[in-house]
């Protein structure tokens, strides 16, 4: 592993490609009028100039920038060109591209305050600036009870007050007791995110199962089919599975083949969450990972995780288009338009919550094509080599607890002397600055996540990880 | 207006800045190690360095990238260190920079294929090279039953999935019917998002009352209030009310006070939805727009829309963040932290659908602190002008109706032969490429909305429109 390969954009690489493609968006402003502002390809034509395939290997940055021109470009309707008058402006500008360049730059995650404290402060103040700028009452400011928050649109506001009321209104009962007697099963490992869902979508908190998990922390199939087996007979509807691969605190992976069984004969929608393991089936070798999906109805992993690209874009799959589609679509006349009526092209909104959308696809293909199969494949497969390294050093010294052998990239382990101890040296660590790791628990036990995957951790980061934390052990065993 | 101010960076400064930027970004890799990984700054040490209003003038934007050193970069967590294992990877990579970089250049919205096929078809043909990738049965493409789509996060993936199940389950009842007897109103004229977020929150559509408009395609206080009543009478519990500052169609603008003052009565939420208007709220001389807005309980704008801010940039203000957070907040061990648990801190992450976020803040403050109050103004001032005088030059026409006085900058017209001239005058138009509008229908006739606001247009863009509006009417009558 001393040889290290690098399929990454360097910074000096960078610096060339990022002026190329200011210089290509600079150009592009000047002669946005020469455009005809409505793109008139007919259905299917973009799609017939891209490949079935990604690239095996890498392609040059410049070939990918030709291509955007020659491909991409007759497909564009042009929203920033003066002479676009349709539905509404959607303006952008210099000093916004910029500043959104810059967080992409940053690649930081916003989710807590202390994942990133300027994130949410500097949201906190902009926008109350915002509130007095365009004169709203001082209730709706940080300073008063209320505070501003920026939403990806205003289909996703609405919803989001529809749901404070909703709960205001039944005095936070329906969060809890939901609107039908359909059930949804997860396991006790499960993200947050499938309760937050069940809530926001009317089933109730109450009819959320939570499965047990076995010893790898994977979803018991016998315990799921008994409880689906017992509320049946209660008169529930049982409704919902959410199996996971690879879950946030220790990347259990639950039997899909053996939970999608159960799903199929009690007619129970099978959604499986790979948010961040989802990119190691890029590796031939964890193909396995993967069996059973034929059983499944959606499937959902994140490359804004492992695979190099910027939040947000996460890639959902579903098996039946139709009732999604079904599900979600509205046709207000201001939208109607030939293409759409024609039923010849996918109208994506149609796919999601909110209606407006940006072109995520555009940084998820530079990636498959910068790197091409191969160079993805060669630092997943790193990554994973890197955690099993960390593991065998964590299992080698007796001063410390593998909780489980690392099915991927992310290894959980504690300090023998139990809770306090590990918490104090999580502490340590993170406020030496020199690496920065998380906790969960595991059976009841606080427990270290060393998480090995961000783009550019090589070996020697993992070995200086490794030696920091030997140094704090010690430092904190002399304190005592 | 034919001396033209303009506070816009132009091409030229786009490409000086774009490289000082894309400069930092590659310095910033090379020194990402000399950060502490983890931010050290205290709740408030951020918002302590931020002024408490937006500048008047437009700042330089040297002065803008030195203040991202001097008050950002203390408080960023750096989830793009090497020696970053906490959580989940976040990767970003020079592609995908890069490629995130140009959507925002390109600046389009892709809610439709119409809206900018390439979008939708690089999404569908990369999504297939995903499934195909990581070994997903071919159900899940494009080419079978199923298909691939980017949500914003894993998070949205699973609610999405858990709303087609409930859908399924319930033979498409709930979407209608809903859980509960809590009962929604808007106008006729409101937003598609609002019949949306009744379905996915539960409420169901048949508990949605729309209630009818004015002359000026305003919700009328009076049918309100006789509506709730009437549901009361009969039951039901009224809880949320949806009134629009700019209707999508027309621009229409909903009594926000009377509406106001009917919510209050009875305990109903209000929110108020200006997602594209509220822009004009900058203008001192249309404050009068948030006549009432004491009233409401949530308010929402878009700066992507008309404020020269990228997609995606939603303003959402509630005036009770308790009621927010407590319908939204769940905390699962590997969420935990010491800043959370001390209350001195917003975790955005409560106050929105999904658990990820990422830094928009950024390019908001970049807009506000490059144009200034003045030059945001400027502008703006200048699109409803521009729109004022369109609407003189239809008025003055015999051969066109005026549907409204516009309000703002979006003004709707029909040509007297009717909805079939109207709507191949429209055709026409769209199809020569000089400039895109589009429709809709109101008072049951066709309609054709010229909505003015790109950053860009400037008065001899809307003097172009409307001589090819003139010619192309007077090609068709030739044509008759």
């Amino acid at each position: 592993m001393s040889q290290l390969q690098n399929y990454h954009m360097t910074p000096e690489e960078f610096r060339r490609y990022g002026r190329l493609v200011i210089d290509w968006i600079a150009d592009y402003y000047e002669n946005v009028e020469s455009y005809p502002v409505l793109s008139q390809v007919e259905p299917g034509q973009i799609q017939a100039m891209l490949p079935l395939a990604p690239p095996q290997k890498g392609e040059e940055f410049e070939d990918i920038l030709k291509d955007v021109e020659r491909i991409i470009m007759p497909g564009i309707t042009h929203w920033q060109s003066p002479n676009f008058f349709a539905y509404f402006p959607a303006n952008t500008s210099g000093p916004s591209i910029l500043g959104d360049l810059l967080a992409s730059g940053l690649g930081i995650q916003g989710m807590l305050w202390a994942t990133s404290p300027a994130c949410t402060e500097l949201e906190t103040r902009v926008l109350d600036w915002m509130a007095d700028l365009i004169a709203l009452p001082a209730k709706f400011k940080s300073t008063g009870s209320g505070g501003g928050v920026i939403q990806d649109s205003a289909s996703s506001a609405v919803l989001t007050a529809l749901l404070a009321a909703r709960e205001r209104a039944t005095s936070f009962q329906f969060n809890e007791q939901g609107g039908t007697n359909l059930t949804v099963y997860t396991s006790t490992q499960a993200h947050s995110s499938v309760e937050k869902g069940v809530k926001v979508a009317g089933y109730g908190r109450k009819n959320l199962r939570l499965i047990d998990v076995d010893s790898n922390f994977a979803m018991r199939p016998d315990l799921l089919k008994q409880q689906i087996e017992s509320d049946i007979k209660e008169g529930y509807k049982p409704a919902f599975v959410a199996a996971t691969i690879g879950t946030t605190s220790s990347n259990g992976i639950d039997p899909i083949r053996a939970i999608g069984e159960i799903c199929q004969r009690y007619g129970i929608w099978l959604h499986v969450d790979a948010a961040m393991a989802g990119t190691a089936a890029i590796l031939p070798e964890y193909h396995y990972l993967q069996d059973g999906l034929e059983l499944a109805d959606s499937y959902a992993f994140n490359p804004h995780k492992w695979m190099f690209t910027n939040f947000d874009c996460d890639c959902f799959f579903v098996a039946d288009r139709e009732t999604l589609i079904q599900t979600l679509s509205i046709l207000p006349e201001y939208l109607r338009n030939q293409a759409t009526e024609t039923g010849a092209v996918f109208d994506y909104r149609d796919w999601q919550i909110p209606l407006g959308r940006r072109f995520r696809s555009l940084k998820l293909w530079f990636v498959l094509r910068s790197y091409g199969v191969e160079g993805l494949q060669y630092h997943i497969r790193q990554h994973i080599q890197l955690a099993q390294e960390f593991a065998h050093w964590i299992e080698a010294d007796p001063r410390f607890i593998l909780v489980m052998p690392p099915p991927l990239n992310l290894v959980c382990f504690r300090h023998r002397s139990g809770d306090v101890f590990t918490q104090r040296l999580l502490k340590k660590l993170n406020q030496g600055g020199k690496l920065y790791l998380t906790h969960t628990v595991l059976n009841g036990l606080y427990t270290l996540r060393m998480s090995i995957g961000q783009t550019n951790t090589q070996v020697h980061h993992v070995a200086q990880a490794w030696s920091l934390i030997q140094s704090a052990v010690a430092e904190l065993e002399a304190e005592l």
